[in-house]
């Protein structure tokens, strides 16, 4: 089969790669029918360093079951199921309370043997801990919208609850990405009265407030902060969505948040320590958050979706075939495109 | 009167200064029965600069009210009353949301003209605000447990709702000060089901043992970590009380939270940065905590101390005059003392 593989910073290829076949009995192959490029796939783009052997991408996809294990019980061939980010076996103690990115079995798409998303099929283990079956067909309209909750909606919906997002808060997302979107979703989802996004791409700000957001905030910096305090009766954020990463980001997003309010973090970190620890300590502000355990709120979020009460497919601006994977990669690394699908 | 000036670390001096009077009219004067040196007096004890003006100190006690302002309602000459370690308005958002450590017209004893609490009497701005009236004499034998409300049992409290202590988890404090024994305290009281202090002076891990901990981790850094992981079943502990505030604390504190655990942080942080932003976020632990809002703990603990549930008064290891400060002072930063009550 052929499948998306990264050998180096830039250096994306579409490879022929051995077809997956069932290895325990608790797998199932999946033949995918939808996939993503995430913006997490970007940091090693930005910084990857050369591999002779290349590494598998993609995280985020949809498929049907080609076959199934001995062991495997909640599905079958030909089933459509939605693939959250990680793979869990659904029985440990972390699975069981709904942490299952902390899974004690648990494992990532692309390393130790498990294939990427982004290629026309995937071995998945533990595939009844991990996979949810689709109550749709492969093809209907919704799938946009489905495969956001493989991640990125799941993670605008987790910096919402771990920045404690609720009925009456202000809040403000820092990030007009894919993630901060989501993340603008979810907050309108949770009853914000008040949504600022952070951001400076008038296409992406748009978008922003077609999903909830009330404010924009274009400054950046000490300006910023001092634009979400003008729009917040001088204090602040309740609840502060972290969707970048960056240093500049954190100290932004920490300094926004209102005194005893909370910062989610999904952005993954690219710094060795959280900045402004005596600040964010006098002020009793929270930090919290992680990977987003999708294979947990899609219960809650499927049916928003199925019911087209939310509608984070939309954070799509491009579809592509296996081929146009590289060039999809140098689209979203330019900002030229928001968030790629892929229909292998 | 008489009261306790810090002129340089190492350098507390008992002095005449300038008798308190009213000077707004929400001011109360307050004669101090009983007051404490907290563990966070030793920062400057430490490394405070040379100063000719000097800093007057003390942050927790309770006394007899002198004299009350025209505005003052909730107390009147003769009262005891019992002082949370921050001045508060009461009125503002941030107290309405029992925040009163973030108070939009708070301040700080020792500042601002107000008076230090280790002296014979202090001018407490926002009495009504501030100030709580206890039902008790001045010479009650609940005294020494009492004075703690006004910081060291509320802190310890604060750290363990922070690290979101509960019943049946399992709770790790990190530092054998009377903070940690507090929070110890605090973690019984919220019915944590298993309660290890990390701490190797044997003195004050047989008190953590009565106030309830269940084990004692007297391992250091990684061989702490280790034994932490031992006593939880390789995972971790749910919930870790940070009652220390260096860097190698923080980073101890962050390594023994278990996957989805919460770390409250209590010790005022000595260092720029909070260490270990990517493993923090992998495992989704929570960072939270700050400066206690004691003054909204007050109705919640008192009762536990009136009628004798909790007993954090044992704290105090050693009762001086106020002559007795400066050697006080530098017994607890010997170590040679745990806490240092002071009847002036």
């Amino acid at each position: 089969m052929r499948a998306t593989v990264m050998y180096a910073a830039g250096d994306v290829r579409v490879e022929t790669v051995p077809d997956p076949s069932l290895v325990d009995p608790t797998d199932a192959v999946v033949h995918v029918t939808r996939a993503a490029i995430c913006g997490s796939d970007l940091w090693p783009y930005k910084s990857m360093e050369p591999d002779e052997t290349g590494r598998r991408m993609g995280h985020e996809f949809i498929g049907l079951v080609d076959a199934v294990g001995s062991d495997v019980r909640t599905m079958k061939a030909g089933d459509l199921v939605l693939a959250p980010f990680v793979v869990s076996d659904g029985t440990c103690v972390f699975c069981r309370e709904g942490l299952q990115t902390s899974c004690l079995h648990g494992g990532r798409y692309g390393f130790d043997g498990v294939d990427g998303g982004q290629g026309e099929a995937v071995r998945v283990p533990h595939a009844d801990g991990t996979l949810v079956v689709l109550p749709v067909d492969e093809d209907d309209a919704l799938m946009p919208s489905l495969l956001t909750l493989s991640d990125v909606m799941a993670t605008g919906h987790h910096a919402a609850l771990a920045a404690e997002v609720g009925p009456g808060k202000a809040v403000a997302v820092v990030g007009d990405g894919a993630v901060g979107l989501c993340g603008v979703i979810a907050a309108r989802r949770l009853g914000a009265e008040r949504i600022l996004i952070l951001g400076r791409h008038p296409d992406r700000t748009t978008l922003a407030r077609e999903f909830g957001a009330t404010d924009v905030v274009s400054e950046r910096g000490d300006e910023a902060v001092e634009r979400v305090r003008e729009l917040t009766d001088g204090l602040g954020a309740h609840s502060v969505l972290e969707c970048v990463g960056l240093e500049q980001s954190t100290v932004t997003a920490l300094s926004i948040a209102r005194p005893g309010g909370a910062v989610g973090r999904v952005g993954v970190p690219q710094d060795e320590a959280i900045p402004d620890a005596l600040p964010v300590f006098m002020e009793n502000v929270t930090i919290a958050g992680g990977p987003a355990p999708a294979r947990a709120y899609i219960d809650e979020l499927l049916p928003d979706v199925l019911e087209g009460r939310i509608e984070p497919g939309r954070v799509f601006d491009r579809t592509t075939k296996l081929d146009g994977v590289p060039d999809g990669y140098r689209a979203m690394n330019d900002r030229e495109a928001l968030k790629v699908l892929i229909e292998p």
